[in-house]
């Protein structure tokens, strides 16, 4: 019987859930809304009702090899949640792997939601047969994944890859995480969002993008931000020449650190694409040493939406395979 | 019969050279000239003479499971040297592997000196049973060996671990990498004797510290720092402070990126002790996640002057053994 794994993913507004087989084939996916605001207990219920309806429709559990959970935070190898997943309530010190085998009969494991994306570019996207790989992950803010002789590394506790909050300036732009000058101020959508909005409401700047800003300000996105990197336009430009090498430096100190074969750009802001993958190419020399950096190639993540789902699923391979 | 390794490490003057058991016990030590200044030909050579004389010590090739070699710079997975080894010329380009291969018919594996010395601690001193562990080895510069799932993490082409140039301070002092900031030009004996310099040719400061000093800059050394640390002599501590921080913020860098379990700190250094590691300690809350900074510790390295030519041993057993 071809084995299949259960992967969920665990977002601030829906709970997803694939079934998938080991070549990355998705047999099934689902979602459910995840109900945040009303706790951590409520959140566990609604995760043990999608993993029912998932096995429901493969039929029964025999099959299924474990289930794999992509959670904001940190998740220990125990199933405990030690944290760092503000927008869950109440879910933190959650233990997640029990009630699913207490209830399914299924062994569990957990990653973090962002470092899980990675996983998935390893098995199937933008790290197929690669070894040593660290992704970043720019959306909202800048998470991070890291990949290591050819698996992927969670670190101690589940906490590896924290990779938004790499300073890059020092005494720079106030973080939540406490420190000043994390790279995700810079270079994750609302970092290039609040670059924007600093350098335009000077009313001296002038330009159509900034112009366009000024009119209502809480609109700008990076994809506009973008937009008018396209036309050329100065003020835009110069935000994205700021958020790349503010990228470049974070990514050099973990090509000084870890020396991986390839660097993965994804998440929403990378929907602008090339434009900003070869600004940081080109912004990273300047940034680590060049022998590093020669053997080290940098390129865009190509999973999609399911990246999450998939990588989830990918652990359970992983971990559980062939035990 | 009980399997031993060869483990050499390279220095710019000499050439170390043990036989070591895989419980860590050393058979015999030997060391020759390196002859660095005749070029990479003539290194080559007398590593093999070493060799020789380790073969013939050991009464034959029999018992000897294979030759690890520590390097200054990168040498890569199948011996090449490629680079980063500048205090050796025509080391560069050098393949070590093949003319043991040759000459006694013995496999080796390399690592860079430093981070063969991580492996050290790993396997005999202060990380003894961690699975994930970060070292600092504060020297003339800084080195670092990073050791993931309980094995030494080398990286692609054996360029991992180069913490020494990971940037604290933007626009900071300039270092020989190119970069500007690196946290070796203030957390190494170079950077500390170079911060004490800079501070205390003020003639404003009026230390005992800085008096003495004033008498001949030449002579100072980090030892003389820390000497004057522990009379709490306003200038002397005035540079630990800073020295300490900037550690720090490389530290809970690596913290924030790789989650581990410990940072050891060794190097030359740290024969000042307890007086680094607090400051260290306390300094590096401000720089990382606090989860992940709590269930991380610090610790001093145990390995006295052996832990290059043992760690390079050791990477024979955790290579070679079983194969």
């Amino acid at each position: 019987m071809e084995k299949v794994a259960i992967g969920i993913d665990l977002g601030g507004t829906n709970l997803k859930g694939i079934i998938l087989t080991e070549k990355g084939e998705s047999k099934h996916v689902t979602r459910i809304p995840t109900e945040a605001e009303k706790g951590g207990a409520r959140v566990m219920e609604n995760i043990l009702t999608l993993i029912g309806m998932l096995v429901e429709k493969n039929g029964g559990t025999d099959s299924i090899l474990g289930v794999g959970i992509g959670t904001p935070g940190f998740i220990d190898q125990d199933g405990l949640m030690l944290g760092g997943a503000e927008n869950l309530p109440g879910w933190k010190g959650t233990q997640v792997f029990a009630p699913i085998m207490e209830k399914y009969g299924l062994k569990a494991t957990g990653g973090n939601d962002v470092t899980v994306t990675a996983l998935a570019e390893l098995r199937f996207g933008a790290g197929k047969g690669v070894k040593n790989m660290v992704c970043f992950a720019l959306g909202t803010g800048i998470g991070g994944g890291i990949a290591l002789g050819g698996k992927l590394y969670k670190g101690s506790h589940g906490m590896a890859g924290e990779l938004g909050h790499i300073v890059v300036e020092t005494n720079g732009l106030q973080c939540n995480c406490g420190q000043k000058g994390c790279v995700e101020r810079y270079a994750s959508a609302t970092g290039i969002v609040n670059l924007a909005k600093s350098l335009c409401t000077d009313p001296g700047v002038t330009t159509p993008f900034a112009e366009e800003l000024r009119k209502d300000p809480s609109q700008v996105t990076s994809k506009m931000v973008y937009d008018y990197v396209a036309k050329n336009d100065y003020a835009a430009v110069s935000v994205h020449k700021t958020a790349t090498d503010m990228l470049a430096r974070a990514v050099g100190i973990t090509l000084n650190s870890l020396a991986p074969d390839r660097v993965v750009l994804g998440g929403g802001v990378m929907m602008a694409g090339d434009v900003i993958l070869d600004a940081v190419k080109e912004n990273t020399k300047k940034y680590c040493w060049p022998a590093i950096y020669e053997r080290c190639d940098m390129t865009i993540a190509q999973m999609g939406e399911d990246a999450g789902v998939m990588g989830s699923a990918a652990m359970v391979f992983d971990e559980f395979a062939g035990k």
